[in-house]
């Protein structure tokens, strides 16, 4: 059971992970290039290595799976998995649509997801079976009644395969096309939770680039599953859709399964 | 010659945008299609007719230019140019990385632009002689020693037609594609001047898009040109390149030509 103590904790860590970020936001800054060439910022390994101190402290048998500082194992069954900054891209050219994402998982599903732009300062919280917050308020997504009226995000055509990428334009070709948007990362995910975005589609999402957008996204009234229509989990292999308004679901997944 | 009275006035009309702007940001609201289905808010009505009502007053003789309401000749020899909400698609979703736009053309050229996002409080000024500014203060372009180092942004690979979306993607190749960086509209030319972003690379693009950019990447210390290399002008076809260091121009041109 996800309580006050939970929903606090995750709070005072986004409120760490913000105070330690924002320094670096359009700052002049080296970027070192990981295995996958994906920039990775000082601000991205401080942040988390501000996140497990607190972690160590006052979860110790919880474990941790981080982007930067990979997995920590622990014993009671939970799990807090952390991306202090997703959406480097954004980040690195001074963006304010990047955020941190933290999740806690039990019995390896998250039941409280967290997203915060601590540039413009918004959180939003999902706790699964409570309704999703931005900043203490309740939002919720909105309806979409046909495919045609819905706008699409995704975070951009290059994190595509060719295969994936032919799919995902089968979808787009839909959908209210000149209103696609790129770019945004979870940042889309958050919108929409708050009833402005329909539909997000992505492929190679991993585990913590996924885990706390869940209870946002069906705190807020909308669903996630994979491109077949089933629940997430950690083999997804990162095909996910987000729906603002489950109710377009069958219409996602067969759009998304021809392949023109 | 632009002075302190023209400065102070490009920057009261974005206040009044901003003022008539903020309150539809993430709001619900109907919007109404065009007959090229761009999406058009209320917002972006209200905000140009608030704009033209204060240039009707103090700059009587000046011609206006609008993308809602078309254009006001003038015997002044100047021209304001106006896009009260560039970026429609952001702020449709509720990204704060749309911009107002505000240029004054003297014969025919650019000589004051000005880059406003109102929710996060955001303006970038240049003016022909003058450093651009952000808030005030001085900003400037960065080097880019490479291609290979170069980050590009766009507004979406929907917005080119094929020939010219090829074209692109030839350029694309050969600067750090894995920091491609879609949408953003007038945003990435206002972070360009800030030095965040090396190349913005369009085509499509009408006067009151560009012309307000102009002087604020100019005044950074970067430069913009058509496809060719050569001064834009309104018969440029909207095929822009904005640089961040002039000394890659023949680069990106070249670049640009090849069609693979």
């Amino acid at each position: 059971m996800i309580g006050a103590r939970e929903i606090e904790l995750a709070g005072r860590l986004a409120d760490v992970a913000g105070g330690v970020i924002r320094p670096f936001f359009r700052a002049s800054f080296d970027h070192e290039a990981k295995a996958d060439s994906t920039p990775v910022t000082e601000a991205d390994r401080a942040a988390e290595a501000a996140i497990r101190a607190i972690l160590d402290v006052e979860c110790p048998t919880d474990a941790i799976v981080g982007e930067e500082y990979g997995e920590k194992t622990g014993t009671s069954g939970r799990t807090w998995v952390i991306d202090p900054i997703d959406g480097t891209i954004s980040f690195m050219a001074g963006r304010p649509i990047f955020g941190t994402l933290i999740a806690l998982l039990e019995d390896g599903w998250p039941v409280l997801g967290l997203i915060d732009q601590c540039v413009n300062r918004e959180r939003w919280i999902g706790v699964t079976g409570q309704g999703t917050t931005l900043n203490g308020k309740p939002v919720s997504t909105r309806a979409c009644r046909e495919l045609a009226a819905a706008s699409l995000a995704t975070s951009g055509p290059q994190y595509f395969s060719q295969h994936d990428g032919d799919h995902f334009m089968a979808l787009a070709a839909q959908t209210a096309h000149k209103r696609m948007l790129f770019g945004g990362d979870c940042y889309n995910y958050a919108l929409l939770a708050s009833g402005h975005i329909d539909i997000v589609v992505e492929s190679g999402l991993k585990l913590h680039d996924f885990a706390a957008l869940v209870p946002v996204v069906e705190g807020a009234g909308g669903m996630m599953c994979d491109w077949n229509g089933e629940m997430l989990h950690a083999g997804s292999e990162g095909h996910v859709i987000a729906l603002g308004d489950p109710a377009r679901m069958e219409d996602v997944v067969e759009a998304l399964a021809c392949n023109h």
